[in-house]
């Protein structure tokens, strides 16, 4: 028989359907999050300092200020930054050398 | 005075919470879509051919008729089809010569 | 002491030299992939079905006629395809029942 | 006439292989900087400090401290930072309020 079942057939249908319902209000969601950078933005605020620090507060105050350290750190290696970098996390770094 | 204002302030939490809601909303729907494929290729369906579904359903017959068509007529162009393709479809191509 | 040994500093600028090296190359190579796909179209091609050749000639033939007929079923079970699927794979379906 | 022209045929291989090549050495590469990634992190490396150097270095000094400057001003405001912001970018800011 080169066809589903008919119970398969539903099956498929109601796998199909829902998912893209599920679909249909994730994309509605991205744009409400668009909007609001944009509505943001349209009374000054910076949205990439806004976008950054909804990455940053995804993140523990202690993981957020090891890898501040750890960066800078790197860029006064690299001669990207004029103040020499917080001793505390330069330990780990120790294992670099 | 290097600091926002309090009134500043507060819009800023606004937006960010807000769009940290959002963001926990969009994360879910993600995972729920996830789930439902995951479900899917429980009871046996294919789950490729299932994304591959969802996104032919979202062009129209006529989109999707063309495009197979365009396609075929490359295909069989490259030997990757033993078939003849339609020719109905096969004018469009007639600019690429 | 809270900065890097010089050696640590010499071999982190060479890491991240050689990092931007090998992103620039890579850069112009994703520019030039563009270009061709744009002379492509310049000369009457069908760009959406370039991509989709260049994708199906990852895959041997017999995965891509195992997906095609999968797929076909489905499509035939959600009624965006007339004709009857071909049987030879259909097999692998009967789990979906 | 369902088919391609020879011209055009050949033509589409042209473009076809092209673009593979150009495919395969970008694959390449990516790999090459995977690579690069993995060995800074077998001598001690930090790679998300790394890769934050490699994207910080595609901006200039100015535009990576007036990002810095601002996002500082913002995460003080939502109590993410103890120390009060540098003032000289903060005027920028002011049109947040």
């Amino acid at each position: 028989m080169s066809t589903l079942q008919a119970s398969a057939q539903n099956q498929l249908r109601q796998f199909v359907e829902q998912i893209e319902r599920l679909e249909e209000e994730k994309k509605q969601l991205a744009s409400d999050i668009r909007d609001k950078y944009t509505e943001a933005k349209s009374v000054g605020f910076d949205v990439k300092a806004l976008r950054q620090i909804v990455r940053l507060r995804k993140k523990s105050n202690e993981e957020r200020q090891e890898e501040e350290s750890i960066l800078e750190v790197y860029m006064h290696a690299l001669g990207m930054l004029d103040t020499v970098p917080d001793t505390s996390v330069v330990d780990k770094m120790m294992a670099a050398e």
